[in-house]
C-alpha cells in the first residue's frame, strides 16, 4: 500500500516540528509538504524536504493535513481543505467547539466518535490532562458536584509557541515561575467546561483553573483538588481509573502511593495519573495529579493517534511508547 | 559601640551561606564564628574566617547564635546556648511550637512579641508566605471558615538543603516538576495550622497544602484558593491587605491586576502578594498568590530581621531592600 | 530466532537506564536482568523486571552483558563474565587500554575490528567526539603535528553519573559553569592520546584537553582548535570529513557554514561535526566543533552499536536515528 | 551636596535595569530619568519613576547620562548629549575605538585616563575579562607573541539583550549549547585586538576568539590557552597577576590550585582569575580562566565604576562588593 501523503501546516513551530519528527517513523504516512511562511525554501532539518508557503501546498496531492497554524488562521484553512476533500486534523482551538462538524478527538474518551471521521479538532494540552484525569471519577459518580474542583496546572514554555516574544526569552523565564490568566481567564476554560459536561452527560462540575509557567521546555503537571461524595475515597478513585483505562497503551495509573512527575512522560505520548488521600479536612477530598508532554499527548502525538483512527491504522502506529 | 559577635552554626548550608553574606554588610553584627563539621579548617569564601566545628565555638565570646543545624540537632544546641546566656535565633523547625519558651518570629504579624526576646524560632519558608498572605483576610473576617483553603505551593531546590541526595541532583531536577508530601503530609502542616490558629484567635480554617519541587535554585510561589464569606470580594481582600501592611518595608501588595512572580522577590527579603477574582463559580472565591525567596525572607533574611528586633537595632538593618 | 538475553549491570545509573530504554525496542536482544545493589527487588520503570544484585545474575542464562558498574569494579566483572563464556561490552574505562584482550569500539573508525569480537571496551564520551572529529583530518594529512590541538569541551551533568555528590546538586549546578580537571589532568587524556596515536599510525599529535561542566542534563560540545599544514584550509577539512563518513548513519557533517549545537544530537546516536575557518592569524588554523549525546553515542547507543557488530545484527538495529 | 542627576537611556534592557538597580543605593547619584520607547508612561519597577522617551529627556536637568541604546543609536545620542555639556558613559560599542574623543574605560588598567573625563566608552563584556586576564601576563613579558592565544568563551543569554528574538527563547536555549560567530567573526574581535595592542604597547599578540551561548541568565567564563616564553610557568603568571592587582577591590586572583566558576562572581562587580599549568605538551603553555558577570563588571557595574572616577567619587561608591 502506498503511504498516505501528509501536509504539516506551520511546521516550524514546536508542535509542527514534533509532528515532522513523529511522522518520520510512521509506517503509513509520510510528510510530503511542510509549510513555513518565513522559512519557505529552506531545508527541513532531518528530512529531504524544503519548507513551502501554506498557499503553495497543492491539496490535490495531499491525503491528510495537520494544521498547526496560529489560532484564527488554522480553522479557516482546515475548513477549506476539508471542503476540498482532504482529511484534516486541526491542532488549533478554532474548531474545538465542533465548528464545521469537527469531532473533538480524545481517543481514550471518545474513540468511536473519531474513527473514520474526516475532520477532527485536536484537544488543547491542558484540557487533555484534566479530562483524562477526571473522567473516571465523574463517570463512577465519585465527584461531589456541589463544590468546585481546583485545578492548579503548570506548563513548560513550549506550550506558548515559538513566536518571538520578550516574555518567553530565556532571560525572563529561567529561575522564574508565575501564574497567568488566573481566575478562569484562560482561553482553555471553555473547552474544559465543555469536555467535563460531555463526560458528565449533563452539567459539568464547577472548577477553577490556574495555569502557571514553568522554567522547563516541555511537560504539563496538573494538581487537582477533587471534592468527593460521602463515602468515596482514594481507593475507589484509583480503582475507577484503573478500570476505565485497563489496556490503554498511553495511560499509566500509578496507584495510591506514587504521584507522577514530568520526567515520567516527557518525550512520550503517555499520560501518568496519580492519586493521594488528603488528611485533616472534614469533607472527603482527593488529590488527582496528571502529567503529560504538552507537545506529544498534548498536541502532535495525540494528533497522530487521531489520524490513525481516521485512516484506519493501528491507533499506536508510529507513535512509540 | 562594638558590633555584636555572631556565630553561624551550620554555615556551609544554603541558609548559613546566605546569613554569612547578609551579615557582611550589617552595621551592628559581624560573623565571628562559622561552623562546619566537614569543612572545619577551610576558608569561608568572601571572609577572612575559617570554619570551626560546632563544639569548638567558645560561647563566652558570642553575643548571638544563628542555628542552622539539621532538624533535631539544631534545637538542642540552641537551648543549650540559650541557657549559657547567649541570644539565639533557631532556624530549624525544632522550636517552632514554642519549645523552651521560644518565640515564633514573623515580625509583620507579631513584631512586639519578638522585640527584646532572647530565644526566637525562625519560621519555615512555606508557612511564612502562607501566614503573611492569609492573615489580612482572616483578621478582616473575609474567609469562609467552613471550607478548606487549597494551598498549592512550589519551591526552588535550595529549600531541600545542601546535603548530597540523589533526588536533588541536577540530572534529576532539571526539566522536571512534581508534587511531594501531598495530602497534608508535609512537616510544615502543623506549623501552618498553629500559625493560622494564632491569627484567627481560635480555630484555624481548614487547609490542604501541596508542595511541589521547582527546577529553580530559589524562590517560593504559593497559589491559594480562598473561600470568601458572602459579600466579600477581591476588592475587600486587596484593601485589607494594603491596610494591614501599610508602611511595611518588606511586603509588596500588588493590587487587583498583578500577580507576583519569583523574579520579583528573589535575592530580596520581600514578600509580594497578589489577588485575583475567580469567575464561573457560584460561591465567592479568591485567588491569593504569594512570592518570596525561601533563603531570604523564608530563612536568613527573616532571621536577621528577628535578630534586629531582639538586639534593639533598626528592623531593616543590614538586610537591604 | 530467539532474542539474545541481556544483562545490564548497573541499571539505575544514567547509562544503564538509557540501555534499558534502547533495548526495549531492539529486534534481537531483550533485557533479562537489570542490576542494582541499592534497589534490588524494586520494579524497573517501563519494564516488567525487578532489579537484582549483580552477584545474583545467573550468567548461564545470559548471552551478552553490558557492564556499567563503577570504574574499577566494572572491568573485573566483565573479565570474569567473559571468561565464563558470555559476550561483554564494558562501558567503564577499565578495559579501554586493551586489558584482557578487549577491543576498543568506535565502529566508524574500526568497525572491522569489532565485528564478531566477544569482549569490547566502549569508549569514553569525550574521546568519542574528539577521535571522530579529528580522524578525517589526521588521515588526510591536514594536521600540523608540530603544534598542539586545543580541545575545549563542555559536558552535561549526567556525564558525572548518578551517585549523590554535593557538587552535582541542582543548587550547585544551575546557573553555573566551570572548567575542571584542566591542564590535561582528566582521566580521559590517556584514552584520547592512545586513540589519536592509533589513528595517526604512530605518534599522536599533542593536545590540551579542558573539560567544562554545563548546566544541562545531557550533551557534549567539543570546540577544537586544529593547526593545519601549510596550504590546507577549511574546504579540505570538510571534504576529508565528508569523504571519510559518506554513508555513515550516525555522522552528520555540516559543511562550512554551520556549527553544531547540543539540540541537534541530544536523544539520538548522532555525532554532528562542523568546521569554520579562522581569520586574523598567520598560520593556518581550523575550528572543528563536534556535538554528541554523552549518554547515547557517548555511552549506551554506541554500546548497542558495538553489540550489534559483535552479534551479527544490522549495526543500527534498535538504535533509531 | 546634592546628588548628581542621572538619565539611564534604554532602561528596560538588562543592562539598563541593572543600572537602575545599582543606582538605587548610590550615595552620590540618583536616577532622574529612565527611558523606554515602548514602555513610556509605565512605572519603573522598584522606583517611583515612569519611563519617558529618550527624546523627552531634558538634558539641562541631567548631570550624567548612561547610554544603553542599541548599537548605532547609542553613540549618536552620547555625542549629542556630550556636546550639550552632559557627562556621558556610553555602554554600546559605538565609541570604543575612541570616536569623539571617548576614553575606553577599564579602571584597573587605565584608571588615570578615566579620572575626570567627560565622555567614556564602557568596554564590552567579553573584552573586559580577556584584557584583565591577559594584561599582567603581557606586561610581565610572559607571553610568547609568536603563537596565537586561544580564547574559548561562554556567556549567559542576557548578553544578547532583551529584544524578542526566536533564537533566544527559553525553548531554544534551555538544554542547548553552541558556538557562534566563530573564527574571529565576532564584533568584539576588533576591540579585543585594540586593547591587547594598547597593553602590549605595540603589536598585539595574535588570538582566536570563540564565543559560546550558555543556558544561564548571566555570567561569562573565558578559558584562555596562553603560549608562554621559555622559562615561564604558572607560578610566574600567578605572581604577576597578584602583583598587578594587589589592592584592587574587584579582582580576585585565585592562585595555582583553583579555577573560577560563574557562581563566584554572578551578581557582583568582581572578576575572578585562575591559572593552571598544562602537562603533556613540549612548549610551555598556561591556562588562564576568567569569570565575571556580563551585566555587572561586564556592563552596568563597570559603568558606575567609570562614572565614579569621572565625577570624583570613591571608585567603589554604590557598587558593593
Amino acid at each position: 500500500m502506498n503511504k498516505h501523503s501528509v501536509a504539516v501546516l506551520g511546521a516550524t513551530g514546536y508542535t509542527g516540528q514534533e509532528l515532522v519528527r513523529i511522522l518520520r517513523d510512521h509506517p503509513g504516512m509520510f510528510t510530503r509538504f511542510a509549510t513555513s511562511e518565513a522559512e519557505a525554501g529552506q531545508a527541513v532539518r532531518g528530512t529531504s524536504l524544503r519548507y513551502v508557503k501554506a498557499a503553495d501546498v497543492p491539496l490535490a496531492e495531499v491525503d491528510i493535513v495537520f494544521a498547526c497554524l496560529p489560532h484564527g488562521e488554522s480553522g479557516a484553512y482546515s475548513i477549506a481543505a476539508h471542503e476540498a476533500g482532504v482529511k484534516v486534523v486541526d491542532l488549533s482551538s478554532d474548531l474545538r467547539a465542533g465548528q464545521a462538524g469537527a469531532e473533538y478527538g480524545i481517543p481514550e474518551l471518545w474513540r468511536d466518535c473519531v474513527r473514520g471521521k474526516t475532520l477532527v479538532a485536536n484537544p488543547g494540552c491542558y484540557p487533555t490532562g484534566i479530562l483524562l484525569g477526571l473522567a473516571p471519577l465523574i463517570r463512577a459518580g465519585l465527584v461531589d458536584g456541589g463544590k468546585p474542583v481546583m485545578i492548579d496546572a503548570a506548563s513548560g514554555v513550549t506550550g506558548a509557541g515559538r513566536t518571538a516574544k520578550r516574555e518567553y526569552l530565556f532571560g525572563e523565564i529561567a529561575e522564574d515561575y508565575r501564574a497567568y490568566a488566573a481566575g478562569n481567564a484562560h482561553r482553555h476554560v471553555r473547552e474544559i467546561g465543555a469536555g467535563l459536561g460531555r463526560i458528565a452527560g449533563g452539567e459539568a462540575p464547577e472548577f477553577v483553573f490556574t495555569p502557571h509557567l514553568l522554567p522547563v521546555r516541555r511537560g504539563i503537571l496538573e494538581t487537582m483538588y477533587v471534592p468527593l461524595v460521602v463515602g468515596a475515597g482514594v481507593g475507589a478513585a484509583v480503582e475507577a481509573t484503573h478500570s476505565m483505562y485497563a489496556g490503554e497503551p498511553y495511560i499509566e495509573v500509578l496507584g495510591e502511593t506514587l504521584l507522577p512527575s514530568l520526567r515520567d512522560v516527557v518525550n512520550t505520548n503517555r499520560v501518568a495519573i496519580g492519586h493521594a488521600a488528603v488528611t485533616g479536612v472534614k469533607d472527603p477530598l482527593l488529590l488527582c495529579v496528571v502529567a503529560l508532554d504538552n507537545l506529544v499527548k498534548g498536541a502532535a502525538g495525540q494528533a497522530v493517534q487521531n489520524a490513525n483512527l481516521m485512516l484506519g491504522f493501528e491507533e499506536t502506529a508510529g507513535i512509540g511508547r
